[in-house]
């Protein structure tokens, strides 16, 4: 049996302090049940803290990066996946990933959502702005979970796994 | 010089009626001030009909297709890029557009928007949903232009170029 | 009916002076046959010369490029596609060509080429080299098609459409 | 210190069988070795063999597949990254491997060899085919690396890290 895979997406280096102390919890959450962690793999922000929230528990952490050198891998990422396609590389990050997690907001963030939608994949949002929830409610539907804190995000990983 | 690139996103099965309408208006519009229509190039939906209404004015087509055939391809398109990248290929539509209309909404189209808010290109939006302008005006800010009509949105076009 | 696109591979700063004398007549024949001209669109080697060649001829001219800005573009490019995926546009460059002719050799041509057998498609080889002749032949049998001029070559492009 | 990624380039259905026993034998080196092995990761031939050789001896698995769903995924792989780009996960393959090893010869694997060699890489070919050795080291040069066992295979890559 596959160990699950959990997609965490968030900003780079838009990212604001919230959202990064809560990557961290959610990656350190992520790692102790024994998920692999997946995210965007980039030393800034959201994905940087997920990553090393996960090494603090000992996860396996994997980084799917829009380069094709490890100029900007983050470095707690285990397997950095070089695809060298830019911003088309988000679309690998929710095909790969049995859940996703959004954590904040920004337009990397919004398009991992909507193509995770498209590929009919189940999105937790951890995120506490209200267009936000709003619009990816009413274009994800049954699709789309609103949490609110860590422990909240890693209750509704393990309902949907 | 090269022509303008005029790049017009928007839903495949799932469009309505009017957005389908406005997307046939919008792509003779842009055949007749003579720039080059590329859209995501399948046989259904804002594709269909805004590839359907350049051919009418005699326009010059391009899709850039998900699929590595032709079997989803629409008959108006002049020039088929067959990517064989699937929902990827959502990134090089926008990055080949000079400017980008988005018609309806759906998640590939908030993908694509999403996506050219990321690679800082102008985006108008012609739509009558008060969640998605609110959404994407936050996310984008001075990047989204909202319009109401296919005519407003030529004249958009226009003061872009 | 669409007009056939004609995919020309070879090298860029690589290109020594016979491909690229090569290239600018084929790309003048392929315009002058009314088709239309897929290439990787960046402005040296084999590349820029077989865009040149075409728009000699007047002909309309397809970019496919790895970078997503337009830096590397060929003026001679009438409609670039901005990929923005780096090496691996090398495989929508064969998918979209319905016939692709290799000029010279070098590592991304010899990845085209095989990337096109891997597709089925129809490889024509302009090439003086023996270990390039006997290697693809080899590997694509009734698909690889060697020739000696550029003449000869649109004379097998017009035996495969 | 991240542990090595050792990518496994090779044949899927047409692999013949000393290349699948090749394969085999590689993989479990790989594993004994604590490297990470990364292939193509489908179920079939080359691509089967590596991974079932690595879990052999508890090796780390990672698959970069063409489709966007796990319905070809090897059984032995233990991180599937499902990339939904087709051929163009070739050039992801190569990318992401610090060392290439390419087992036998197909459409397939040479165009990785040469996207590897675009890439600057360092390729090692196990392969009885003189056509392929000498048309890849001359493309290739200081890049290529010919052995004729699996044991000599792992010996380079030695040398290489």
């Amino acid at each position: 049996m596959r160990k699950p895979i959990i997609g965490v997406m968030g900003a780079g280096d838009s990212a604001n302090q919230i959202d990064v102390e809560r990557a961290r919890q959610v990656g350190k959450l992520i790692a102790e049940n024994e998920w692999v962690l997946l995210s965007g793999g980039r030393n800034v922000g959201v994905m940087e803290a997920v990553n090393k929230g996960a090494k603090e528990a000992n996860g396996l952490t994997v980084g799917i990066l829009p380069k094709a050198t490890n100029e900007q891998t983050s470095e707690y990422v285990d397997i950095p996946i070089l695809t060298g396609i830019g911003g088309a590389r988000n679309n690998i990050n929710v095909l790969s990933s049995d859940v996703i997690i959004a954590i904040g907001m920004g337009a990397g963030t919004a398009s991992e959502i909507a193509l995770a939608l498209k590929a009919k994949k189940k999105v937790i949002l951890l995120n506490d702005n209200e267009a936000s929830k709003t619009f990816f409610k009413r274009l994800g539907n049954e699709l789309i979970f609103v949490v609110n804190t860590p422990a909240e995000t890693i209750q509704t990983v393990k309902s949907l796994l």
